[in-house]
């Protein structure tokens, strides 16, 4: 087994999940992720946790299978229910052999289930949890690379000292803590602002997602002004958007266009209320993800990037009293800031082409 | 997929287990077993039912490194407890990629772990439940055959008119109930009787197994009396033990011999003081079971056999106030009845050289 699966184990048990003995665990995972599972068992076992393998991810075959054969009328699996209220830790490891499996699942269908099993979705995310990444072939592909490459990119972006990472990330954390307005600018096309003030800003070094690296706060609702064009692809339910141009004026994103597909993201847009408007500002700055690999859980932490999601804002950025942007949906976005760029905050310069200016001293 | 596949899960779910709207189902598979629990996953949702796929077998990777890695304090899985108190039904699914992959775990380690986890077995087995097989490479290696023909042999004896086995197999059952002394006789070295007067027979038509084929009770633990060749080889722990020969003396096996591994046999027969006494005699009726095929799920079934088990009889085949024949361990031995062999009921000749009496009315 590469021994980059069992340092992998041990991160997540040990940094990402904090396993302690006596913990019960559920891992869920496809079979290509059978060496990591594997070194979980190990990992567990050493610690005195308590691990159960299910395969109950949703983008897999037995979900497609189960979906496609049900009448619709779905209700609560009460036996999943009590394994999670019992669990202590849940650990959800994509990669699977075929990303696109579930692509001829019924929309209706899919969000009638989801619907229904709000609650098992709910009590899985109330512990502890850690979203990570295995690198199965079929993820190579999608990314555009061959295995072996797919593997090191993983691995490197996973694989760090988180303790430095936190660290790291702590610096932006205290500028946006202190932030009322923040102004990205990029290229001839993007130049937008927004308010933050008394939303709190979260540092994400690898806890609930597997590579972590990230800096993260949800905006005002109706403070955005201004234009963003969106230099990466958004990759949403199977289907590339390019070029993406969003236009805000009092928050709202009052034109869009796109390249290819431009009619999805008119779909995700007018979802509901909420959907046009943002609803997280992330500053990526794990730079050993150094490419884009269609995968928004190492996209959305590139070095050197920005990302904005129209839709809900995650509970935990919004300050007591702000208003909470509310939306059935989270789609990232991301904008390249490594060349003719800068982040501003009240004014002044924080980050300039990819270089924050508390690296300056350094 | 190979439409025997949706057939034999849809035994499983409207023959073994009874699948109703609403059950909460748990399917325990390897991975190579991915065809069988897609289509249980089609099945379920036709009937309205809720499937987990869960990976614990005992015999798999999994097990094996949470084994290998354990200080041997083993402790119940609460969460998995909840999980089975909730659970109406239990598709435990044999097949994997390597029959031996748990030939290298301690045998203490192995006890140590099946003792603390005794009540998760029992409340597995509390309700309807379901042992079947899929017909994956390395078992067709186990069997000596190729894996298409392996496929053939595994659904011709899945794949049957099990309401037509009851009613075949009933006519064995009423024998056996009306019965106070069996008689087994093959070749020259097998001449063996036993009282079974107040035990029940059970007939196994696919329930509990897939597939079923035997009608079984328990002999009186101090009533056996002769001598038995037992012609197929045991697999036992990973070895082949050949040629078993035990001689009984008022039910206990005073003399044994084997061929090959005497020594394995010796073992198990000193394991504790029910394992020299017989707890099991089983008439193999499937005659879609033609060959040995290392696996007693389908050998005990075999057509013109006979097995008998030393050790642990079956609660429910043994009648009020008779003598329970109780041990830790519970190894079924098979003998050939296809030549020069006879079954005698109270004198009477019920098979011979593996045809019925009741046969011979036809």
């Amino acid at each position: 087994m590469d021994p980059r699966v069992r340092e992998h184990a041990e991160t997540v048990c040990d940094h990402s999940v904090d396993l302690q003995e006596g913990d019960n665990v559920v891992i869920d995972a496809h079979p290509v992720a059978e060496d990591l599972v594997t070194a979980l068992h190990e990992v567990a076992a050493d610690r005195g946790a308590h691990p159960l393998a299910v395969q109950s991810r949703a983008d897999g075959r037995f979900r497609r299978a189960f979906l496609r054969n049900h009448d619709g009328d779905f209700s609560l699996s009460e036996h999943v229910m009590a394994l999670y209220e019992e669990m202590d830790v849940y650990v959800a490891v994509r990669g699977s052999d075929n990303v696109t499996e579930t692509s001829d699942v019924d929309s209706e269908t899919q969000a009638a289930y989801n619907r229904a099993t709000q609650p098992l979705l709910d009590e899985r995310l109330s512990g502890r949890w850690c979203l990570t990444q295995y690198p199965a072939p079929a993820n190579a592909q999608l990314a555009r690379t061959s295995t072996e490459g797919y593997e090191n990119f993983v691995w490197d972006a996973i694989l760090r000292d988180w303790d430095a990472v936190r660290e790291f990330q702590s610096q932006m954390v205290a500028v946006l803590d202190d932030a009322s307005e923040v102004r990205i600018v990029s290229g001839a096309e993007t130049d937008v602002t927004m308010r933050v003030d008394g939303n709190p800003a979260l540092n994400d070094y690898g806890e609930k997602n597997l590579p972590g690296g990230e800096v993260f706060t949800a905006p005002h609702p109706d403070s955005v002004e201004g234009e963003v064009y969106f230099d990466k692809p958004l990759y949403h339910q199977g289907r590339e958007v390019t070029d993406v141009r969003l236009t805000f004026a009092d928050g709202e994103a009052v034109d869009h266009a796109a390249g290819k597909n431009e009619s999805v993201l008119t779909e995700v847009l007018e979802t509901d209320a909420g959907a046009s408007r943002l609803g997280e500002l992330g500053i990526g700055m794990n730079r050993a993800i150094d490419r884009f690999s269609y995968n928004m859980l190492f996209d959305e932490k590139m070095g050197d990037t920005v990302h904005m999601a129209v839709g809900r804002a995650y509970e935990e950025t919004v300050g007591e009293g702000n208003e909470h942007n509310d939306s059935a949906v989270h789609v990232d976005m991301i904008v390249d800031m490594s060349e003719d760029s800068r982040i501003e905050v009240d004014g002044e310069v924080v980050q300039e082409n990819g270089t924050f200016v508390f690296e300056d001293d350094a």
